[in-house]
């Protein structure tokens, strides 16, 4: 009695949910430290003291019916005057509560601009390999995803490929920087290329083409690598941020929308996102999450405890003879299957109780990704595994 | 360039939106105390002292990657576990965690199992009047709304009619009580006339009908009254519950689905439930949020502040020459407007500073919905407006 949509979304679903449940079958038969689960997107990294604190601090605010209570569908007033306030410090921008909605974390905020923007047919642009949800959010309105497809040398965007995917029903490019599941900063140079590219056809074609820029990563930067502000490069940009990494909060469900008001029809877009968020079911961002992320705008979690994992692993697989650009950002490696099949080497590496998701998941075929939001100590037990599977494939 | 579906959406919220706005400027004009504002379902008895104590003790769980990590998306097994429980308990039923899945309050709720269930076209029959928003809720996923004209008399459901307004296409019927807007609780005769109407039909039309059982106003009765529970009554029925209420805890946004195990194709609509809370960008309930509520389900807020509210209300508004049932459940009174045009009727009553919402929002002209959430100070400050309104229409 399902509807039709759900009984295929629910088979596809079926080879992650396949996945955890392996794992945990797997942690019972051989224990939990003898299997290596490298598949979820999880953080590992304590949040915050300071997020503990502005729990309590809040929970103890006198006013329980402002704490818990409905507030305007796109968040506090307050709460979002004060977003406004710090990505201004951080990125000289002039944004104010008008171009802040709170949201449901980074996949509400996904869904509610979708919501906003899509009529059926419309297109949604994304480079390869990309975060595989983009294919729910955008077939949620009826939209269609065109995926351009990967450069594996450098794992920067195909922009010589961007405007021939253009059409005059594309209302979307999606950029998400770092990257899931490559860890790749996008270069300024490339996103001042593919702004051009977009100036130019909506010219053409007198059509408004949205960058949305998924930034649930924009935090996990290593080498003192810059992740560039998209809103910066390109007017018609919109932003969707996550509390989820940035603050190890993936389970509270808080980020934010930034809508400019110099992007094209910005008074109905931003309405329409309040609209949106109330009749998608969210109605609004968790209110206590509003409040006590409000109050922790300057912290991050310890970076460094990602970066040593990155260190460590990366240059272990290279010394095993796997291939892998190295990532700036993010917490994951996208490393090359050593057969071409990568379903199949996923296989073959959960036989050494590794548990690596292929990239056909998003969208690359030949490889996997492996998400080093673990303890250490794992990665360490982990590695005679990796040295163990690449020597099968005689490297 | 926002959708075609988004234009018109927007334009329809503007009549609330538009009650917001002027009752704010009218509180800048007038002052706030002279505005009696009793528009909204935004509750005013405080949250118990148990919920911050749940709040602070969650937060100082020291596993804080658990505490706001990710979980399965249908909602931590011992949250669900302990709701399933604590049901049991009420209402000698016999779920266990795969029967509850946690949502973003009863609003995701609805979204998730309409998304669920809903091929377009497909029909979802709601009794009038009813919540405005289940309109946005069956549209987003292109189902149609019947809506079954109201008992003006008792609002109880007309149950003659709801035989010829079952079709082939008939999915879902909503079951909405204590009902918003009216605050009536619908009896126990009703339901078991309903429930063998839906048998029946089901049996002619060898299809499977769900009551979809929307309760964000179970714990709200008062004199004693009991609201029974449907799935007692009626096998195919999913329950939408919300904390919004029952623990004023509306901005948190935390509820949950009972599925239960009876009902047709069960396994295949709790796998998708699970998958639609994903994909339609909730994830997963927030975490803090499911921790904290399933320290609290014994926990009511103090229901004599809203019966005293109720009483004040219903006594002196009858006494003006109003007419109102007096409600068994909920914080709503729906009152007859005092000319058969009740959008003219909330002008008129807006002149005297009394912000009322049009029963027509609620599938219900020639009405008004008054949210008794409020200040009982303001009630007794809002009488005279009241009786002067009734005076001017010959009272």
């Amino acid at each position: 009695m399902i509807s039709d949509k759900m009984v295929s979304l629910v088979k596809n679903s079926s080879v992650i949910r396949a996945m955890f449940e392996e794992g945990r079958k797997m942690a019972a038969e051989f224990g939990k430290e003898n299997v290596y689960d490298y598949s979820l997107g999880n953080p590992s990294v304590q949040p915050p003291k300071a997020v503990t604190d502005a729990i309590v601090e809040t929970a103890y605010n006198p006013d329980l019916n402002y704490v818990h209570g409905y507030m305007s569908n796109v968040g506090f007033d307050e709460v979002r005057d004060k977003i406004a306030a710090s990505i201004n410090k951080r990125f000289n921008t002039a944004f104010a509560k008008q171009n802040i909605v709170m949201t449901v974390g980074a996949a509400g905020g996904m869904n509610v601009i979708f919501k906003v923007l899509l009529n059926p047919g419309d297109e949604v642009i994304t480079f390869s390999p990309f975060f595989g949800e983009y294919r729910n959010y955008v077939s949620n309105f009826d939209g269609r995803l065109i995926e351009i497809e990967p450069d594996t040398e450098t794992f920067q965007p195909r922009v010589d490929l961007l405007k021939e995917n253009i059409s005059a029903k594309t209302k979307v490019v999606i950029i998400n920087s770092p990257n899931n599941p490559t860890g790749v900063v996008y270069s300024l140079e490339t996103l001042k290329k593919i702004a051009a590219i977009l100036e130019e056809k909506q010219k053409e074609l007198g059509t408004s083409i949205y960058i949305v820029s998924d930034e649930p990563y924009r935090e996990l930067a290593y080498d003192g690598v810059e992740v560039p502000y998209i809103p910066c490069v390109y007017r018609n940009t919109i932003v969707g941020y996550s509390f989820s990494k940035s603050l190890s909060l993936p389970g509270d469900r808080i980020g934010y929308l930034v809508i400019p008001s110099e992007i094209d029809d910005y008074e109905d877009v931003f309405a329409a996102a309040g609209v949106a968020t109330r009749i998608l079911g969210f109605v609004n961002a968790p209110s206590l999450a509003q409040l006590f992320v409000s109050k922790c705008l300057d912290e991050k979690v310890d970076l460094e405890i990602y970066n040593r994992n990155r260190e460590l692993l990366y240059d272990s697989l290279c010394k095993y003879g796997y291939e892998c650009i190295k990532p700036e950002g993010a917490f994951y490696l996208f490393v090359k299957a050593l057969e071409p099949d990568d379903k199949a080497f996923a296989a073959k590496a959960k036989e050494k109780r590794l548990l690596l998701v292929p990239g056909s998941t998003f969208g690359c075929a030949g490889y996997v990704r492996i998400a080093y939001c673990v303890d250490y100590d794992m990665i360490l037990r982990s590695l005679p595994a990796f040295e163990a599977l690449a020597r099968e494939y005689g490297r």
